[in-house]
């Protein structure tokens, strides 16, 4: 495989996508994962999501920035692991482009709800798990 | 919710999950995730699982033993993640407890291929996700 056709197939699980798992690495060094929803990515390298800004999620990542994003196709036994680096962005640009209808569940406020944040993930390298082998990747 | 009750929960969540998603941290301190099939597991505090001697996972565990697992339930928008120590075991007991027919697939050898190794993930806190909540237990 070559790394424009893992882009392509990393696209495509995304895209199809509703839920992804998302992993960071906590205060005392164990790994955490947490499965969010897929909300407008199209592209591995840049991957937007919506949390708490109260979250203990946020609380890592600001301590320690590195993160994975697992998608899996469980039917294909396919999957990919990405590594990259979590920005956690606040500016109202960010949160419009994500919010969705029924959000209010979660940010009573709105858009403007303080513990609504945004998180965006900046992809480093990838593995892709396909046909009982293991490819890696420099993105 | 008592330790006893998310003990209880977490046993519920593990008994029915076919897949789980197992976290590590590696080499150069990135989280990494991969789905792995649930068997024989009741009992959150002691999770098996068989993987490839030679796979990546296992270099890293040998490297750092920091370990998570994630237990989903889309439907009910439950989630536990528990944090422990992976231990490798090559010992026959523990791949002959695990072997299932089919694993020819991954392993040609049989239950003696030096490439079929079982991890053993003993939990040392838990963190359930439920009603918009989260709870943190020792275990």
């Amino acid at each position: 495989m070559t790394k424009d056709e893992f882009i392509t197939k990393g696209n495509e699980l995304l895209k199809y996508s509703k839920l992804i798992y998302v992993g960071s690495v906590d205060e005392t060094g164990f790994p955490n994962i947490k499965c969010m929803f897929n909300l407008s990515n199209e592209n591995i390298n840049k991957i937007i999501l919506s949390t708490n800004t109260s979250s203990k999620r946020v609380k890592q990542y600001i301590k320690n920035n590195k993160a994975c994003i697992y998608l899996c196709d469980d039917a294909k036994f396919q999957a990919i692991n990405l590594t990259g680096f979590i920005e956690i962005c606040s500016d109202y640009a960010s949160r419009k482009a994500l919010w969705r209808e029924g959000f209010e569940m979660y940010y009573p406020q709105g858009i403007n709800d303080p513990d609504y944040s945004v998180l965006k993930f900046t992809a480093k390298a990838g593995n892709i798990y396909s046909n009982l082998s293991n490819e890696t990747f420099d993105l």
